[in-house]
């Protein structure tokens, strides 16, 4: 039976798709960022700094003193369905207690409406560039995908939407980040999310809306998620990762309450379905009162943050680079009006410079747009101090020129054959 | 397209398999069995009393006033490995840091391994008497399950399995909770754990052993689980939910290190996989000195827990009922040689006697089996302080005398025809 030398220290047979899967992008950069020497604008991090570690100590230490069943099983803590209530309020999404369900985070969140909704081989409408989670949630189901072009500015392209279903796709959901696009950091146009949610509608399609940063916003007046049009076909993910703390792993899904049974069916089997002592503390916290002073916190630091990554890739970046200012979220992307591929930049950039990106191509869903985003970069501007932001975008620009002069040299001295 | 009044509120279109999928039976006793004002020796929860909240509380704090990663993403937290190397040393198994997969519980550790073995549809060999929640990791795959009887002193039918395996069954798991099953409080003998490992090894199947009670060991010498005898075949699902709490949703899963990467792209698209606060906090807790003292004293509580319902149940229950003393874990397993059906009984138990322990028939993975389970009941003894057991025994055992008093006058009166 053995194939010899190259046959695996183990014998055991994994799952067709197990024995195919490969490292994600993320888990990569996650390994190649985290080097203590390096400068890294790869990962989506929340600044550690702006954790509320004293005041979150305070709220798990008064929730393990007073409540006995803190550290029991039990249902799922009915208190902070009542604070995401008044939470999604504020982004003008109206919703009932009955229609949260708690989760181990967004991610999990992705994972639950997928197994919910998903047949093995169904079909799912995404966007050309996609948060690569996502991606990751579907391969086991070794799904049928039809991408769609997403506008760096405006989002994804509704009418390819549209015109996929009027030739007849009938997937079994489609896939959105509507704030702060990641990778894109883009928001979808107000009217764009109401043509979506109207096709939803129209054809019976369930829309997940994925929305990690959809309360980092930097605007004075914030747009609602698609949510707020649609309580019956918008499933909205929502989590406290990125506005408290990722490790507490504690998220939301907004869904009809006739799915909160299945919903909990599925989590059960998952990791049991049960209150944690974090959505008790988490409770507790915002029950304080700390959230919303935390929050602004959080906007007015991330917005001086995204602010000086722009000044700075305007001062250092050559003029072959394009970008956006995103009005929310975490991440810039910056497209190079060249040829250079930036997964090999990344390679420079990392040695040369010891700074960190994620390489555009990591996000690409297929093979539409990829051209443009094998010349493109995702750069996190939550993460670094705003001494280390412009750093970075600065050691970035060096490789970056250097990249172009030698690739303008090396096409001068050996040119290709087809152009 | 509506099909009148009975079409569902929302008319998502789920997944097949989420359109057929049902309560599990611990749901709707959790629901029932936790209405206030029952006695329940229903579940297997943990002594809340015992929990380890003042430790827990200090061990938190400390992490959160002196590591700032402790709330960010980041790589699974590699010192809670060693320490479970070192708790996996006391039970007899020799394993190494990189063999060692952090989980979000046993129940996730179930979910990750399930997921890396088992094709839609495949194959795997379990008791019919199983834990519900590995019933439902596996209802997603459709799977065909194949049973094996189980002896309530000794456990799994090894020679069974092994009549399963020469037949030419290649199943992708056999499924098997070593010490203290769930349901049945017993432990796989020591000549079955090796026989078991032996066809293992010999047909190339690997064995998921489920441990959640292999901690709680009430005699002088604790068997080692069937991991310490092969480290290849056997994979091992460890948690901290019983000898800590559960709410802290950490566990771990043992297997070769050539699977960790797998099991890593798994998790990563479950839920992140990441180190959790609760990670360090644990793994603080450890460092402290503080696990050795709690677990000497779950297991002195526990033993007298087991002792006292033993006791109670040699005293109020009628002859027609028989158990096993388990040597772990915190089940009792009582079947009544009567024609009396536990799940009826039950019903009589929670409106006359306020009193609730679990049907035996809810952890059939199949027909074999069903008569006996259907006469049998589970019942807790780790939740419940010795007198509210000494009560619950009580008046359980009043219930079942009344029901058999009435079986046999209303079969004296009415009897069947076919007897």
């Amino acid at each position: 039976m053995s194939d010899g030398p190259t046959t695996p220290a183990t014998d055991i047979v994994l799952a067709e798709w197990a024995r195919e899967i490969q490292p994600s992008a993320l888990q990569k950069m996650l390994l190649a960022s985290s080097r203590p020497n390096i400068l890294s604008l790869a990962l989506g991090l929340p600044a550690a700094e702006l954790f509320p570690a004293e005041d979150y100590t305070r709220a798990l230490a008064q929730v393990l003193a007073t409540d006995t069943r803190a550290l029991q099983y039990g249902p799922p803590f009915t208190p902070l369905k009542k604070h995401i209530v008044a939470l999604m309020a504020e982004r003008g999404v109206k919703c009932e207690e009955d229609q949260i369900f708690l989760t181990a985070g967004a991610q999990q969140g992705m994972n639950l409406l997928v197994r919910l909704l998903l047949e093995p081989g169904g079909t799912v409408i995404m966007e050309e560039l996609t948060y690569t989670g996502f991606q990751q949630v579907l391969e086991p189901y070794r799904p049928n995908i039809l991408t769609v072009p997403t506008d760096t500015e405006t989002g994804i392209d509704v009418s390819a939407v549209e015109s996929l279903l009027m030739k007849g796709a009938r997937p079994a959901l489609i896939y959105c980040v509507t704030h702060g696009h990641n990778p894109l950091g883009s928001c979808i146009s107000a009217s764009k999310r109401a043509r979506l949610v109207e096709l939803a509608e129209r054809y019976g399609v369930p829309i997940i809306e994925d929305d990690p940063y959809g309360f980092l916003s930097y605007e004075e007046t914030a747009e609602p998620p698609m949510r707020a049009f649609d309580s019956q076909w918008v499933l909205y993910v929502g989590t406290f990762s990125k506005i408290m703390a990722p490790a507490l792993r504690v998220g939301w899904i907004i869904a009809p309450q006739s799915l909160m049974h299945c919903l909990s069916i599925i989590k059960e089997a998952s990791d049991i379905d049960m209150s944690t002592l974090n959505q008790r503390a988490i409770s507790a916290y915002i029950e304080a009162g700390h959230l919303e002073a935390h929050l602004a916190r959080l906007r007015r630091e991330y917005k001086l943050r995204r602010d000086t990554m722009l000044k700075a890739l305007r001062e250092h970046f050559p003029a072959e680079a394009s970008w956006c200012k995103p009005s929310c979220g975490v991440f810039i992307w910056a497209e190079l009006n060249a040829e250079l591929k930036t997964d090999e930049l990344l390679e420079r950039a990392l040695i040369e410079e010891q700074v960190a990106f994620i390489p555009g191509e990591a996000f690409c869903a297929g093979e539409g747009g990829k051209e443009s985003a094998s010349r493109s970069m995702r750069l996190n501007f939550s993460h670094c101090s705003t001494a280390l932001i412009e750093e970075g975008i600065a050691r970035l620009a060096r490789v970056l020129k250097a990249a172009l002069s030698s690739t303008a040299s090396s096409s001068s001295s050996a040119p290709r054959s087809s152009l």
